[in-house]
């Protein structure tokens, strides 16, 4: 039987102030620094540890790696960095406020782009300066494989290459491994796991900051899953994800 | 004409203590976070850049990495961790103080186990807790490559095979390179890059928290180096490092 531990990172700024973050590689809020702190000292009280980490180039996510890999006292285990776990591309939406997006399209289109599994947000266009080609660590990718925008399945189709190419055969090798990401490239390894239909995904909201426990047969397949921490608190913290995308009333 | 960065990791708490610290895992002091984020932000303000980070696997070496790549925004580019970059391992003498070990043992001797290239410090009894074997990071090191003490030549010899092996091929490849490691395991490169004398190198003090940057031509032989910023606070703090294994009269 083997474990694998997911990682939501901390708040971002931009979860705090409601925005469609996607690829923008905004930072911890306080309040995030603390979740990701936090989920190090518990994974430490329950004995957890780890040979081997993988995260995304998005410094929530890495910065959230390095503050629980500091309170595990483990900074010294390899960390491999890759843009296949990065957040959804959120396209044009990117940086826009979630409720004054509701307000402009309604919150009926909001949802769709939030929550179907293959209606992709209007995406950038190819000169806007957001664009995941300008920027220097996304360098090797070939022009397919930069997003101007992305739908959940999207996600879905550059995750699952890297968990089976890269992941599962280390799982398999024995290593204990701890995977620090984002709201959507982890839905992606959830519905793979857990073989979550396309309608129920959309709507399984994982916290920020909260250790996620995968308990995996021989052949990978789940026998359970558990949030570590207070359980009421977690449920909160799923509720209010859902939330975010709606108008303020 | 290629560039690569060395950088010794900020003053720990053992270099407060003034204290033999070899493979001892301690961690920066304040002001040893203040250096590793001041060398971050001159390397930043004269325009360098990186595509691949090497340092040991000893904190006071990664929180010196990551403070100057966070410093950067660097944060995602890939870094490697390996034990060959480690400090010099101090063998029995590690946690002692040096003032005191200098009265126990005398100045020469300490100068001999400080500063000879071929002599090491009285080894760690096999049993001793601080045994690098007894140590999760090391779990996949061989008997023969566990270090129980070493002197500069020894560290040479598990130092070299990773630039050789590893470090050299990523530069001839055009990847611009820090290397964030420890006085000696610097110590090792600069004897190699510039054909330093055993007698030379054993007298040549890095200083903490200085980027030490080198030009090297198409075959890696140094055009010239330099330590970047104020030269003569540099001058300082080497002359500091070279007055610790005294006895303080």
């Amino acid at each position: 039987m083997y474990k694998v531990v997911l990682l939501r990172h901390g708040e971002s700024q931009w979860n705090l102030e409601n925005r469609f973050t996607g690829w923008t590689d905004v930072d911890l809020t306080e309040a995030g620094i603390g979740q990701a702190s936090g989920a190090g000292k518990i994974l430490k009280e329950q004995g957890f540890t780890f040979d081997q980490a993988y995260t995304s180039v998005l410094k929530r996510a890495i910065r959230t790696l390095w503050l629980a890999l500091d309170e595990m006292d483990l900074m010294w285990i390899p960390v491999e960095r890759d843009w296949r776990l990065n957040e959804r591309h959120y396209g044009d939406l990117q940086g826009l406020n979630k409720a004054e997006t509701a307000k402009k399209f309604g919150d009926e289109q909001v949802l769709v782009w939030r929550r179907s599994y293959d209606t992709p947000p209007p995406p950038l266009d190819p000169g806007d300066e957001r664009c995941p080609g300008n920027d220097q660590r996304y360098a090797n990718l070939s022009a397919e494989q930069l997003p101007l925008t992305e739908c959940l399945k999207d996600t879905v189709e550059r995750v699952m290459p890297y968990w089976h190419e890269t992941i599962a055969p280390a799982i398999k090798a024995g290593k204990k491994l701890i995977i620090v990401a984002h709201g959507n490239s982890l839905r992606a390894l959830v519905k793979y796991l857990d073989d979550v239909s396309e309608e129920d995904i959309v709507g399984l909201n994982i916290p920020t900051g909260v250790p996620l426990v995968y308990e995996l047969d021989e052949n990978l397949k789940p026998i359970r899953h558990e949030y570590l921490g207070d359980q009421a608190a977690i449920q909160a913290a799923m509720d209010a994800v859902a939330k975010q995308g709606q108008a303020k009333k």
